[in-house]
């Protein structure tokens, strides 16, 4: 009982930072309140959405209980009526969305567990129910999915959802688990916004000359590239 | 029985201007009879396919019924063979569009009732079914999504199928309450393309020097901007 | 028996060689190892997890079975470690593309036929699997969707899912007609590939100066077309 009323509780604050993060979204791109409330209701609600379908867990959990869809509404709403108070709206996105990472991470992991899928399946979860709102968000804004950039997100949210499974599988008490999740990875998204850390990216080879790496960079032109070997 | 082929006509037609409207956007970015199809039968068929997922009406219309698939492949050939008579394509297809955007939100509000969902959500997937056609057909041809513009474009969607639904709890009966919302969604949406209404979007707060302003509106660079505050 | 091993063998094959191509696109942005995992798994099991979703067949199979989600981050981590060693990366994720189409259109398609569909939706479900993938992997890393683009692609995928459901429907053993789908697919591929194939494209009628052509080809531009009849 306990347990699931925590699990609720981590799930409505990610639903709550994540339609606000969405919100700021809209703001900074100067939407009328429709943009931010599509924009924040599909950041919102949308990684929990595509981890119900992907475990059938159909029809998905807004069409069950609308409440958490009127939330996301009402965040959205309230952000269009507040967004000029933060100085600068961009940090707070980045926090925000650190956070509904974090927590997402946890509760879609516990989800997976609790219809019954294996410890692999219950992280990939977590990461897609952490990410993919985000996902939703940037592709819908039009901006670079953030999932790609070589900071460390996805990598924060796998280690939440690892974490949490971990410790449940040790016997540690759920909420304790969900807690040690949360943290794991609040702490390594922090620290990356903090002290701009990301994973070495991948390199070509040494010795290509300048002109091979820029073009190997470059973006594929069906025509120009075909008759490379 | 006069009920339900009432909204199946209301569907078919808004799968077939959807579809015309998917295929002129492969018009015009002159591709083969193949993005034709594709892009034709994606907008055709994406808003209900996305509210039968949503919904859990698995497998999906088209699966079960594959003459909506036929259909647009069908439409998407033919306007492959005779997109060169209209004399402006473009303005064609958001009146297409505007066309289907009112018939899905009633037929899609209509289906999530039949199937049991309450108000909230009956809205909602109108709204879904009449715009994600768009959204899929946007985000594969590679233009802004509509839905974000700021344009009044989801708020005729939402208008028509609140109308709907609103009548019919009112005590309407099914094809009079039909016609009302796909009417205000129709009126509301033609008004918008014929004056260029749309609503207040979001400014900054008064007192920001206009260089402020420029920053803000600039997608979000993370190396740049992470260390503002 | 055999039947159900040749046509698992066949989505196996089909995984790992879109895993490889998504893992590709990823080295050819440089980006870290999450990145390739990312994408090489969302374009290994995207096409399958799209056909799961629209037949219904939940939860997706990875869910059941996550040994092919294992097998794809293993693959893309395997691509980070040894992406340098092709000469010409964009070479081989053409020709893993080629092969990953011409399989996924045959196990598409049988897939569909197992569960009860029609002809004509399964051979729907061939394309759907054959390039949903790749449409992820396009609109994650930010690239034009190869579907849309002239050459000859999705026109493969739909010859071979349609050569093995006709073939099945003329009696031929499964094998058989797996087999000839797929050499079907990848023949077709492959001489686009090789001579550069591509259908006519739509152009405009005849008598348009240039400047009509020209503008016709521009992104819709809602503010200043609207006015245009």
């Amino acid at each position: 009982m306990l347990v699931q009323t925590v699990l609720t509780v981590l799930d409505w604050c990610g639903i709550v930072v994540f339609a606000i993060s969405g919100a700021l979204v809209a703001s900074r791109k100067q939407m009328d309140v429709v943009g931010f409330v599509l924009l924040g209701t599909a950041t919102g609600i949308g990684g929990g959405t595509v981890r119900d379908v992907l475990l059938g867990q159909l029809p998905v959990f807004w069409v069950r209980a609308p409440g958490s869809l009127v939330t996301c509404v009402a965040v959205s709403c309230l952000v269009f009526a507040t967004a000029h108070i933060p100085q600068s709206r961009y940090r707070v996105l980045l926090w925000a969305d650190a956070v509904g990472l974090a927590l997402f991470a946890v509760s879609g992991a516990a989800t997976a567990l609790e219809v019954g899928a294996g410890a692999v399946v219950a992280v990939a979860m977590g990461v897609v129910t952490a990410t993919f709102g985000g996902v939703i968000r940037d592709v819908l804004g039009g901006e670079s999915p953030v999932v790609l950039s070589r900071e460390i997100y996805v990598t924060a949210a796998l280690l939440g959802a690892a974490a949490f499974v971990l410790a449940l599988q040790a016997g540690a008490p759920r909420e304790l688990a969900a807690g040690l999740g949360f943290t794991a990875a609040m702490l390594l998204r922090g620290a990356a916004l903090r002290r701009a850390w990301s994973l070495p990216r991948y390199r070509p080879r040494p010795g290509r000359t300048p002109d091979e790496v820029r073009r190997l960079g470059e973006p594929p032109d069906d025509g120009r590239d075909r008759n490379r070997t």
